[in-house]
């Protein structure tokens, strides 16, 4: 019963079925090899565009080398108030931009409510140099709380933010999450809507260590390759990065992958409900449940063995939460199974 | 006849393998989980004491986060003029440290002279703020240049950098190299010699991703965890650099590979001194091997297929260049073959 | 009618006069002259406290340069989320810092609510290293808006700092006004109420350019000469700061000027209430005056010469903005007269 | 007998009485003020083109901050190796940077020699990014070791820097007194010879705090406000800086008194070869005099009042150092009197 966090799951076998295949053979270092330019032009095609890949150490990295291609002097980016970018990086992004801000903006359900991203931006538009200069808006796809943006959604985000001259970031951390939960293509829900650049996470999509930044309009961050070089990110083994994409988008792999992880994360949300001492916090849109229980109950679970934790009220919550209750998280991942759940479901009871 | 270094190189079965074992299951991310443990208790067995491993995303990385462990305000590293931190890491021990200067001391053949370090720790040592405070000596082992400090030469910088309050890093990115080279052992190659942190880096010895900062001496870097953290760098699925050093110090397989790679360069070496058309520029002493070769004699070898690049003239060369003439490494690796070699030393005749 | 900023203000003759008459003469530079010697126990005298004082070259200067001397690696710092170093100065501390965060803590005009502050901190207490390590909590005397902390409102604060091992910061830009305006000594107001270190402006209060750190308890910020230095504000000749300041401490001068500001900011006060077209925004505790007009009325006195600025609705406020009005701000300083209030008393009408 | 340092002196009768006379009034602040804005315009008549001048802090944060506008990512910049920039600043540079370095160019007695400045950027131009980026060459003038570059020296070095594509920075810390000693105009100093870029320094000659960026060639620094305003020194009562510049370029104030520097060093200089215990280490061009003496006549000479310092051997000292000798400077300003050159020549014997 492991649902602390889809990065606890391992590999899937076809991924390290072609690491091994790749294993042998010598190749041009530092991602210029064959192997590795096969997998960027992979990419382009994701995207219907030519895009530009950069491999880099962690989805941190990514968020972070991102902010610091877009930054600008006395720079302000603006992302949603609980974003990862925000809470939950140690200030990385700060450390790599030599001092960027993030201007937190509401919304409810970990989606930035347009309207308040403008009035965000505002304060930063009347000329006045103390304050800071905005430099990027950045939008979490799927969300921290298991929601998605809209197409609609994201182009709402999108019109606001070139009406103030400003790119578009998304952390996609779980980007194949929510590509399999809205049936669109990658393209549409990037650059056709607006997203100038994405911090492209396979990671905790059954990859092991696979994070990319993806420029997808090549106008807004043209120093990515210089600024990784200074982070000490430019692999030279780059080909086993390449290894894991390669295999991660043939025959839709991390679709099927994050599909799995989405259909099980729905059933748990059912289990959930129908479960007398559960109920969901709100519903699911991708592969993370939040469900609410009183603590007696959580401690039973994980006493059990199930593996999950306790989770903060969100923005925009509307339910109800006892004095003995709190919210929790399940994530659901390319390995989780039915009997898990079942699992689960019965000790929930 | 791929010389050109040994980042182009493979993995080596056993640690495919042993990746490819891990693939399945579930475990605490972040580094926290069992195979991680079990890897950094086997650190210290390899180095006969308790030490702190850090998995960083590459060998610069590992340097420049190094560095900024032993930081200080105004700092000033020691470091050999041809170190790679000092001239091919794109200034990353500056960025990660804010500012921190690497001050060069010259040497020859890659080892940093003793006295040289003296006189130049000696200029920041008058109690004039403005010049810079030293912060660290650090020495590359093997060298840049395919050479290795001897356990005595190791003893001679670091009794300086104590004598003048510094910490001593190593930068290992070879070090199983040195190792192979020397027979000494870890432990004797480094803190019982005063090393007092290494960057330890296995990716260029038959691992595909594999570098750490290995904390020997835990008074000088008490940081290192939470400045890797910042640098996004802490890796979600570390089990997976966990998998391929446990691999690697199984049955001795490092120094195997490093041997192997060392005795290849000794018989490319003497392949080259045997050939008319070719002489050495220095005895190698570890995998790397540099040889005087007219140019013209160096585009056949590389229109023939061999991979090798042209090197500047070290501090310290005796050997004399003629006009047409300069000085070229070839790198052997792991995976090198003696048919590589032997079809070598027939095209340089 | 000056009433846009007191550092629109010239220099109080008591200080021009001192400035000159240190003009000759030659002295130790760096600041370590006799005369800035002297200055130096004077603020200890000032303070009732051995203190250390660093001159730098700006407020902005003295609170980035404060944040750097107390950073931690991830750092977070607490401030009020209309504070000047959070709104005003373009990311200065983020910059000096190398990435640390400001925090905004709400309150009521301008002060930060202890309650608030205290969850704003606890949310970083959890042992999870990714949200970020407190460093400091800061809070601005007089504040933004006007109004001032009484000694009872800086210890709930300290108590909530202390509690949280974590030091306190004073932005004192207009510290003299805060000092005049509740008759409590400066040591009182500072660390005899847990205050550890202060931004100890000058400037705004009859100085040309007089601003430093001063550290109250040594035990917080152990190295702020080498930041300055790093930070290029090591001033050669600092013994024209001190003159300043040693006019300024002299006969109390510095009271003298900030009561004076404070008394015609009352009068200013008193003048608007009186007049129909007008209406206070709330009541002034220091040199600051906050207005409501409406927008015709603003504009007519800014036509007939009154410099003042328009000001956002802070927190907390409680009054009512008819839609053609809006609130401005009225400061004033050492040099404000009479005539001045009765001259925009009279155009207010 | 002050012969420590230019920063020792005091300031000039007439900047003071300037000083004075602008203490009254009330202006606009942070640097927008007609006084600052006539002062701006008087800069572009003394370099005979429309520049653009920043006022900063000292002439560390002039070159820091000249630097930070120069920056490019794994930036290096070269100066001469005993420039104060690369040895006297702790740093700046590189803190205002994150992490540029500078590159340092040997040549004789101060001045960079252009061969060996053409030959360290060719260093970096093979196109090898790991080594870094170019950014600026910068040049100090007059020197630390008291000689000055002529008009075609400057030129040299700029024509290097132009085929390199490298913007070229003058740390004019003695600008005034190279003008002085040069007779030449600044513009033909400057900008005329191919400088784009320059830290004016006017504290060590007869201000008190008094320095600037000025930027000459608007292509090559765009974004000096913001930095400036990022670095905490954007000064509000800027005027108080203006008044001294008015005062300085006032009936050419500025080149009487650094004439005046020379004139006393060129006495001094005479005074101590016909001295039987002295001799000049090389000639002084500007206004710093290095003479060689034994220690016992220079502590006979430092107990007897005079102030002076030791200092190191520098590149290119073709003359000859007994065991007991050493090179000591002596500084002379616009306050030197020969009063104190006889009175050290006296004691010199």
């Amino acid at each position: 019963m492991f649902f602390a966090s889809d990065n606890w799951a391992g590999v899937h076998p076809d991924i390290s079925t072609n690491l091994s295949r790749h294993a042998a053979g010598i190749a041009t270092a530092y991602g210029d090899g064959d192997l590795d330019r096969a997998v960027y032009r992979r990419f382009s095609e994701i995207f219907e565009r030519d895009v530009q890949v950069f491999f880099v150490a962690t989805g941190t990295a990514a968020n972070a080398l991102s902010m610091s291609a877009l930054n600008r002097i006395g720079g302000v980016a603006f992302c949603h108030s609980e974003a990862h970018m925000n809470v939950d990086e140690f200030g990385a992004s700060g450390f790599y931009t030599g001092g960027a801000r993030m201007s937190p903006v509401p919304g409810p359900l970990g989606r930035m409510n347009p309207k308040a991203l403008d009035q965000a931006i505002d304060r930063y538009s009347r000329d006045l140099v103390p304050a800071g200069q905005p430099m990027a808006v950045t939008i979490t796809q799927a969300t921290e709380v298991g929601t998605v943006y809209t197409v609609d959604d994201v182009k709402a985000i999108a019109e606001i933010s070139r009406r103030h001259g400003l790119p578009l970031h998304m952390d996609g951390a779980r980007f194949a999450n929510a590509i399999a939960a809205t049936g669109v293509t990658p393209a549409e829900m990037t650059w056709k809507s607006g997203v100038d650049i994405i911090s492209f996470g396979a990671t905790k999509n059954g990859c092991w260590m696979a994070d990319a930044v993806v420029i997808l309009n090549p106008d807004v961050a043209k120093d990515l390759r210089l600024l990784r070089q200074r982070a000490g990110q430019t692999f030279s083994k780059a080909r086993f990065i390449s290894a894991q994409f390669e295999a991660y988008f043939t025959d839709g792999l991390w679709l099927r992958m994050a599909g799995h992880a989405n259909a099980m994360a729905a059933r748990l949300a059912e289990t959930i409900e129908d479960a007398p001492a559960g109920r969901l916090a709100w519903l699911p849109q991708a592969n993370e449940v939040f469900a609410i229980l009183d603590h007696a109950k959580a401690e039973k679970l994980q006493a059990a063995g199930a593996k999950f934790y306790e989770w903060g009220v969100p923005q925009g919550f509307e339910g109800h939460l006892g004095d003995n209750e709190a919210i929790y998280r399940f994530v659901a991942s390319f390995a989780t199974t039915q009997q898990e759940i079942d699992q689960l479901g019965h000790l929930i009871g």
